[in-house]
């Protein structure tokens, strides 16, 4: 049961409303489910409230993840229709980016990577949308094909009151460190170490 | 990146089928954020599946679900009015249970929590949901609200495929031990530690 009592009030002089429309960059990592759910939580809550919001998933097959597209589609319909919630837009990399050139051609993952990275920073440097979930993103970061200080640089620096959550394991330090919330989602028991396959409803 | 390929195939005599449609018990606990957010995403995808989603929140106040349930309620009114998705239905005890007729006038907490319980119980015994959402639900059985072992019973024993997620800070060990799947959600950092106040669109 969140409190919403900060433990202490920085003496930075900004005003109440100031801290409260303070641009959020979270982290959710760990070996643990729910790191993407809650992001795409988080991500119906912004919608709710009116705010635009665009995912990036950074993953090849994102076949798992097709139940939250179609559900964020319906969302971003309502928006578009009746003027519900916020727009919405949900980018893969695994379809190639829906803005490149390369579009279902990439066979470079890393080129792919930085691409989608690129055109992320373009977006946060002209306040294109107000919450942005990157998925996985934590991956191309361990791996080097996109590099940890030059997003962190962007984030630090993005204007305005942009949100952004990223997910996924082993999330390195720094970005830990320029994070204003960090959430380490942990296994502690997982019914496919009980031989359970994935479930409709449940995984997709 | 769920892999989706279980580490073992149990000789329980089901088939691939079956184990998809197994009902899962996953509880999110630990005193990290994203228990009551992963199990709104897990119910968004549910949804989406055309699962009948019931949210039963045992906490007095609700109002930092607001956002939530106005989304979910959207959510519903799509599937009434258009067929897409499955139905919604969001109940609150803070408010009196919908269904009581001590409604808005539950003075003990202990008492309407047991109320909320009871009226579980009974949808579970007759398969009224496919996906249930009990937020907070620790509470009130570490409180001694609400007999765990009567919880496990009924939970171990629901007929059909009804997915059941619960969420809260210090699970009983005993629901840990019923439970498929557990996660815990731990709090690297908060942005409410450095003074920040809950946020639009964020915390609501």
């Amino acid at each position: 049961m969140p409190q919403g009592k900060p433990a202490t009030v920085p003496e930075d002089g900004l005003t109440t409303r100031a801290r409260r429309n303070a641009p959020l960059l979270a982290v959710h990592t760990g070996a643990g489910k729910g790191k993407s759910t809650a992001a795409f939580g988080m991500a119906l809550r912004a919608w709710n409230q009116g705010f635009s919001v665009a995912v990036f998933q950074f993953v090849k097959s994102a076949k798992w993840k097709v139940g939250e597209e179609a559900a964020f589609g319906q969302l971003g319909r309502l928006h578009e229709e009746q003027g519900v919630g916020g727009a919405v837009e949900w980018h893969k990399m695994g379809a190639g980016w829906s803005w490149s050139r390369k579009h279902g051609n990439e066979d470079d993952h890393a080129v792919a990577a930085a691409d989608g990275w690129a055109e992320i920073a373009r977006r946060l440097a002209e306040e294109r949308h107000d919450f942005y979930v990157l998925d996985e993103f934590t991956y191309p970061l361990k791996w080097g094909w996109i590099d940890v200080d030059e997003v962190i640089e962007a984030l630090t620096q993005r204007p305005g009151t942009q949100h952004v959550v990223i997910t996924g394991r082993e999330a390195p330090q720094k970005l830990l460190d320029a994070a204003d919330l960090v959430t380490e989602m942990t296994k502690v028991k997982h019914p496919m170490d009980a031989g359970r396959k994935g479930q409709k409803g449940i995984e997709w």
